[in-house]
């Protein structure tokens, strides 16, 4: 490996089993990030994580955070990073408040540190959710995409039918309902209905059980990436997609592969809050 | 995740990309070391590594080595394992002696520290090759099995012909020879030779091309794991096979996915020597 040898403090978290390697600092980002993140997100040769997170100093708010995925890509906006980096802030930097605010590339997102530190949890304003076909976008043009029914398989092949609610959390979400998710075959048909020419950039999916009126089970295919253990806009999706449906109330407990999520689209604000664990795993002092 | 909070410092290391916690103690294991393994070998939850190490004091030699894999089972032997550990023995608690004893569950292994800091490899010996049919385990009863054919494929699919060459290095290896060794569709016929039934215990397959007498690649097919980035005696019996086929020295450097290795089958002792790098990656303390 190339580069000058280097001592840099971090901490790793995750929420979910979506894992993050946490570093704050005083000043600017270090040149060359991406591949710096390239590097050290490599699980056998560096730290291993989903993304490397830079916690800093803000004008605007309580602190500002950015991203960037083991690829070296740099997201708008992650649910389970701000999570991580919010818990990392109250318990590492301050505990004045509990109500915080941080600037991301997508905005100033509001979070909320809830319980004590045995059981702490985070809750983030996720924003509204978008409805309308066009928008998503899907190909349909109308005001919701609900249950709309598609066909997926090659030709000559096994075809299936599916029938998907569209929600946008900032990124295209199609939520199917089936009967037992978790010995359903996500695998097999998540690749062929996120590439549906129905969806022009593509979708995650989110295949769902309803337990009750306030609990679902959720499997999830991201978009480019395959089955994860959590997707926190799939599970904001998938409340969405549900309540409209009728099939559950305005809240609910999410189960997911990685864990466990609170998701509440709120009368007041139109948003959806998501609240979750964000786990500390270990402190550490990076040779590379 | 259940169990009392604990603060455990540990050290993450690899050799060629095969990764390991390393954690030196004065004493005994702790309790229920192979859930322990378990869950910070996990690499979204834990720390993330392919196996737990532990460096402890010994009777019989400068240090004793237990491993752990991610799975919670205790392998005899590790030849990665055993550079990263004695590397840190030697940088980290006595640098007396360049020529360190290691007590390990396979027996006492002998190591050799070389090179400075900037370029620290480590020397294994990794004991004589066997090379008899039926000793290997394969179903040949002949002193050495050196390009012996065989056929694989489902009936009716298509059919391929390999020749390989059978080493024991404690645990099963077919090398087989290929012209274009980056390009060669290992996952297709990897599984298919090692499931073979001239293998009573299944074998590692190694599938190599030689670049001249005394460099060659390798990419590894190991037996119930699939493709990784490295496997030591597959290298280790590469160079023997590729040795008793006339093809090299008795010494090259192989080049594996993870990296290099330098492998020498000594005249002296008949063993087969491994010299490689074992690279520190950070220093930790888990909060688990």
């Amino acid at each position: 490996m190339a580069g000058p040898p280097m001592m840099m403090k971090f901490t790793k978290m995750h929420g979910l089993g979506n894992d993050f390697i946490v570093v704050a600092k005083e000043q600017a980002l270090p040149d060359q990030v991406s591949i710096l993140a390239n590097r050290i997100c490599d699980r056998n040769f560096g730290i291993g994580a989903d993304g490397l997170v830079y916690l800093l100093p803000s004008d605007q708010a309580d602190f500002s955070m950015r991203i960037f995925n083991a690829d070296g890509s740099e997201p708008e906006q992650c649910g389970n990073a701000v999570r991580c980096v919010a818990r990392y802030y109250f318990e590492r930097i301050s505990s004045e408040k509990r109500e915080l605010t941080v600037e991301t590339k997508a905005g100033i997102q509001r979070v909320w540190i809830e319980g004590d530190t045995e059981d702490r949890q985070v809750r983030v304003n996720m924003g509204p959710p978008i409805l309308a076909g066009l928008a998503i976008p899907t190909r349909i043009d109308a005001e919701r995409v609900v249950d709309h029914s598609v066909w997926v398989g090659t030709e000559g092949e096994e075809q299936q039918h599916f029938s998907f609610t569209g929600v946008s959390m900032g990124n295209p979400h199609a939520v199917i309902e089936v009967k037992n998710v978790e010995q359903f075959p996500v695998a097999k048909w998540g690749p062929l209905l996120e590439n549906h020419p129905i969806f022009p950039r593509k979708a995650n999916i989110e295949f769902i059980s309803i337990r009750s009126e306030d609990e679902l089970e959720m499997r999830v295919w991201e978009r480019g990436v395959g089955e994860t253990l959590a997707c926190g806009t799939g599970a904001c999706a998938s409340l969405v997609a549900s309540y409209i449906r009728g099939r559950t109330d305005r809240r609910v407990k999410v189960h997911l592969r990685g864990g466990e999520l609170i998701i509440d689209w709120k009368e007041t604000d139109g948003c959806v809050h998501m609240t979750g664990a964000a786990t500390f795993v270990f402190d550490g002092v990076w040779l590379g």
